[in-house]
């Protein structure tokens, strides 16, 4: 997206193995395919014979292990590894993982994509007892669960903190001699298991991990499931039976890279069919279909298809990535954003483009996106977009914590049309949205979390319940007053 | 393309800017645009009335401008910059350009896109009369025929130069007051020139980069002619009449960004056409249609077009570079490439698919995606390359200097067919490239150089010409002993 | 020292200040002159209005704080600040300090110079109950302890904590609205209170640091203080009446800079003096003195000057640094230490010379130097010792917790002066050291910690009761061996 | 020197090696200990049989070469270096030295200390000739020459180079078979030559160079000499027999390392006779003798010795270099002048201080150190200066072209001693300097080029005689004014 990030952000991707020599480097390849899910700091955790060393840093995998050495530090023959999203404050290591944790009768290491909705009550009674927690995330949250855990066997002790914590999870730990996988009771966060040629275990955020690494798939990590793998193999066990599928939808609209799968759906079908429903749901009369690059190309394709309007490169994608260095004025500013997206004049002016682009989060780069192709000779410009329009926040692990920057949750079609300039706006429905993904399952929603479109939280809020009903009824009043 | 470079590299990219505030900072935005014509150095002159000042730097433009000062180092009105292309040897920060002159009558600054054919016999002349060279690069060659010319009007003496150096260039030389531009007189290299809504002109390598910064084309420098900028505006001169046009028709198929126009022809309408007709020429009964990211994939929504076959993401490009790391071992060094492309399996998997590439240079690439897709799942893989087969060194600006890594200078197209591995294997045509193109010009082979791939050079080769002999009775005789 | 560090390391220095605008800037320059206590990292927590902010990192101070905008993004009118010393291991960016703990009832930080005697006994206690210590450091026991505490009162729970901690210890601790200091009951570290002109406070664990942001000196913080800072002034306050001053010795010997006053009495002074008492303890005919730059130009002054015999600059240390990087053999090894170390021929040729060092550890520089002045034309070379011979483990925060790399704990007086090669060997009596220091108090040595010369640990052990009773043990038998 | 440069810069150090495995490791080695003779830049030019490879850099040594793998980038057994002084303009890599030539028959490099005062006009007339040169150093000048030279044979065309360039001047030329050694007619700058365990020679600015690397000292180059090395040995020729000998006192006095020997003479020692000579002659009643760390330790303890006024550490250095970033006020300034040097409180308070310093440029940082032993308590501080008052521009190669910032140029001693603050001022005379060195020949001035302290300068100046007449004039016409 130019220039702004998106807002809509990944709360990180994990990455493990388990039964490897240089399982750190197979991890940094790893990681390296789940780049996308985070770049506000990467770490990796190896386990060479039960003890554990553990490097993280600020920004980038390939900038935190730039220097060669840095991997020839982690030795052993296991590993977890983390990349974490990036957000504009709290950019302290602390916060990098995967955690480490020292203790007297051994080592332990943790990584955590998601967010827990009860953190801040769990946090609270657990420092009224006491505990110290050195970092603001919610991971470390689990270890303090396990450590005062009542149970005297591990297993025991893990089950009941997983139970125990509520939200979107998928959670990496490794102690010395195994290595836990384990995901939330609706199944929000991806996790897949697979299998290099080796014998060795892999755990991964995305499918495209393993076959990055050459693992073949195996299974997808299920709701309420706890995979416990060591020298003797993988055991599936589980944590709870009380489980209801509710993947989030946006990993198919947005977040997963297109050569994924989740669940059994391709992302990159999914999204092509999206685009397709999309073109029956919001037809218009156009010459060329546009997609936004990089991440709206296949809904663009399948839009293409379907109407029968011929797909055109319209817009060009920078591969360089520009330093962000302070602009002077309003003008360089717009430069700036110009040196990351550029039309193809030869291509659009004159022409009637249908628009098509994943999702819109604030508007403002759509806005920019219309306002580019109009400049470069467009006729007209209508708007298609592959996903519904974003209404609620979502409290599992995308950074939408308010409807402040939700364009939709403040304007209808109309006035949002009239915000970007374009000649025609138009949204996919939640019901083409569940039947292009088309999950094999009963589970409401199809099997997915549409709570951001239409506020139908798949769990309860706990902590955030309170503050959903100060947002919604904010929202209620900002509308009123406008009318 | 994976792992390897392409070896096919351009020589440069240049920008230039007269008459206009911060013009080192739009310099810095322009050369962003260009950045993909060159990532080994990059570099700037400004001139602040009259006094020239010059920041110079290996590796990308955002490495040598890191720190937010080194632009405010360079004030001033006008600016020219350069972007240089990364080859494995002589990366020496000498060569960077633009290079910069100090004379105790002024300073002069230049900038080169191209290669010169009678570099090596103009300096060892020079040498003999006690010039001192100080760079390897042949661009230096320009500024001593200039200082040793016997014409006494600086004009005069510019012309008798560029009249004296043979080959494929564009030049951009800033003096204290004024700036040229000029093409050679076959018009290899591209060269723009635009103006800004400030009224200050621009020059660049593409249109993209006019586009970038917001400025309005105006014309193409056409073959032999000497473009005069100062502060009094533009002024069309030439320094010969003796010209034809002969565009490198690779900076159509691979070089040029898809949103740049070249003698008015757009890159990526010309690309999407070569995809047409090669499915015209080379058709094949597929499945669905798989361009190789990025730059094949206009070529390949062309094919799709025209052959009916759905166009399809079969391959991803991770947008994450990933340090290079001496790799521990062969397996290692396979998993660094399949980091940069991955197959889509959920796509490809029972498919019968067209494989659309932009050019083959050594082959080695095509060989691991045809495996790539395989390995996924595809059930046959048609490798079709929308340009005609590269069989003859180039001489003006393309880094192909002998034809041993050209594998189609080797073998032929059922050879071709069987080191990749593919199903089959066909090129488009000269003819059909030409047609591609469709200069409106009377121009041989269309306006274009094509004698990479037929040996027609446009113009004798000076220097070069025992070489290309030595070079093509070697190859005579090697095909020979492979029958 | 030339190439080995000395293999004596301080644990650190701090530094405070409250009540100052732009107090990261006063930190990091008070820190910078405490830069010789610790080179391994370093770090500052701003207080800005209650709301505290860190930044810690690896290496130099002004490497850590490199970046200019560092600084800003640390404001607030108070901080504490902390530099580590260097060792091989552990040098993780997690034990470097202030420790910073964020609680839901409000942030604090803490910074700590010394060494814990009962730590792995607290921590094991700790952990049983359900802490998680996130550093492998002591430093961190301390607000275990207080988090714990059952006192109602945040004073009660400091007062508490410190008594239950043993060992050395120099304590900063920063709340939201306070400034804590705190010094073990035997005063084992020192640390110093003054006042800016600007009113601000300023505590730091030596008075050059007082100096160099302009403070003048209030007083040393005596054994078992606490000292309280506010926006209302200071206050000396008590956490235990069970006092009895026993300074580290090792302070006035090598670790504190000259210009720094400890007790009152003045390092270069003192070091004079030890120097002064040695030629009258350990005299010997010679042509120069020479001494080890720059840690023993002092002693070696002291020498000079009182035996008669004329002081030389037979020694240079170069100023630069060099980049330590693998040698490729001993030669260049050899060649690497000669970088940093040079005899001045012109000086020492032919001459007898008297070598003062301030202590001996290993030995093997000594022998390297001893060797680089017969080498440069010394005629002979006797070494003198401005200390007693290292002969025990210290607990309170000297990096000596083995005897095995003490030289004089293995061999006597004539074996070592056969290892150096020296022509004669003499170290100075821990009577007159007491005596050169000549701290005004009836407290036992003078007021000092010599057990790292005979033994006589100023407190009880705990944890290292044992460790040392088999360190003697082992070394007891390793000399009967030997004999 | 705190704050300030001290103005006082040295133009360069070289060190040479031929015929040693490594010999850029041994280079980095001989440079390191040149250091103090330039921190702007650094670089190594290595002889692989016949193969130049050229890398430089700005900053100290350590920085060019900080990433290990620069100098295995530099392969051979012969090699040339060379560090050059900061200044803070122009700070250009092009200036950086060696310089490399690459000729179609054959490299050369070139390095250089020293100042050439017919620059200007040959510059001017090879310009005019056609010449281009690259640099804005003289350096590059003797290549023209070379180049241009009518002579056939090599060792006449260089012959006659070095007797068109005039001024101070110590150079190393490297070719491919040959190291090639000269020093100006004067021998202002000095160069010595010695020989390795190996057999291989070096040659070095200083002789701590040579013992660095552990090479025999064999002979100073002499004025007019010409030292030819290469596999066969080294061989002693001329390019002029007009020589007269008239080394820069500043080596002696200020820029020279103690423990190098300049024409026979310890530095260290020349500074404490210097030091004794000043006590004799500007006796004054005090109670210790304080030198400026570290340049001025060696005259201190000479007047000390002299004087039988006890020497003492009143002055403390902090060791770690502070990171150089914008002050935000005055008051911060002063603050980081402060970092660099400290009085000790403890030793100068109450007392009578003799200050000595080893020279005065521009005043300014004499007047802080007396006001910062004021402020430490001392009762008064008598200020010795252990050289003469600097008054004239020198032209040969130390940093002062004009006598603006020649304090003792425009002031008298009684002024000087007011705008220092100081009790009483007092400076070494010529005579005394001269006696100091103590050189064996009968040459004017004690074979001492005592220029810049009494005009005499020991050659013509050439194209800066007229500019020395514009000086002299305005600065006479500005003490009339004063009066």
């Amino acid at each position: 997206m130019p220039n702004e990030v998106k807002s809509l952000n990944e709360e990180c991707g994990v990455f493990g193995i388990w039964g490897q020599p240089q399982a750190s480097n197979i991890t940094y390849y790893g990681l390296h395919s789940l780049q996308h899910r985070g770049q506000e700091g990467a770490g990796i955790t190896a386990n060479d014979s039960g003890c554990l060393t553990n490097i993280r840093g600020l920004g980038l995998l390939s900038k935190v292990f730039q220097d060669p050495k840095r991997l020839e530090e982690l030795p052993g023959t296991a590993a977890i590894g983390h990349v974490r999203y990036s957000t504009a404050g709290n950019k302290t290591l602390d916060n990098i993982q995967p955690l480490m944790f020292h203790f007297t009768d051994g080592d332990m290491s943790l990584a955590h994509n998601g967010n827990l909705t009860n953190a801040h009550s769990l946090k609270q009674r657990l420092e009224n007892e006491g505990a110290i927690f050195h970092t603001t995330s919610d991971t470390e949250i689990l270890i303090h669960l396990l450590r005062r855990s009542s149970h005297t066997d591990f297993l025991d002790k893990l089950k009941e903190s997983l139970r125990t914590v509520k939200g979107g999870f998928a959670f990496l730990l490794m102690t010395e001699d195994k290595l836990y996988a384990a995901v939330d009771p609706n199944g929000l966060r991806p996790l897949a298991l697979g299998q290099m040629k080796t014998g060795a275990y892999v755990v991964a955020s995305e499918t495209c991990a393993l076959n990055s690494v050459g693992a073949e798939f195996i299974r997808d990590i299920q709701p309420g499931e706890l995979i416990i793998i060591d020298d003797d193999g993988f055991k599936v066990d589980y944590y709870t039976k009380d489980t209801q599928l509710a993947i989030c939808s946006m990993e198919y609209i947005y977040f997963a890279r297109p050569d994924s799968d989740i669940h059994g759906v391709n992302v990159h079908n999914a999204r092509k069919e999206m685009g397709r429903l999309l073109a029956k749901e919001q037809p218009v009369e156009a010459d060329i279909v546009v997609g936004v690059p990089n991440s709206s190309l296949s809904a663009a394709s399948g839009y293409a298809e379907a109407s029968g309007i011929p797909y055109e490169m319209g817009l060009v994608k920078n591969q360089y990535i520009a330093r962000t260095f302070i602009q002077p004025n309003q003008d360089m500013r717009e430069r700036s954003v110009r040196m990351k997206l550029s039309p193809v004049k030869g291509v659009v002016a004159g022409k009637k483009v249908v628009l098509v682009d994943d999702s819109i989060v604030r508007g403002t780069t759509s806005k920019y996106i219309v306002r580019l192709l109009l400049e470069a000779g467009a006729k007209e410009v209508h708007l298609r977009i592959a996903s519904p329009a974003l209404k609620f926040p979502c409290y599992y692990g995308i950074d939408i914590q308010t409807t402040d920057e939700l364009i939709a949750a403040h304007k209808n079609i109309a006035e949002m049309n009239q915000f970007f300039g374009s000649n025609s706006l138009g949204f996919l429905s939640v019901a083409s949205l569940i039947k292009a993904i088309g999950l094999k399952t009963k589970a409401p929603n199809g099997g997915l979390c549409v709570a951001y479109f239409n506020g139908d939280y798949p769990t309860p809020l706990y902590d955030f319940e309170s503050e959903l009903q100060a947002e919604l009824k904010r929202l209620h009043e900002s509308r009123k007053q406008e009318v």
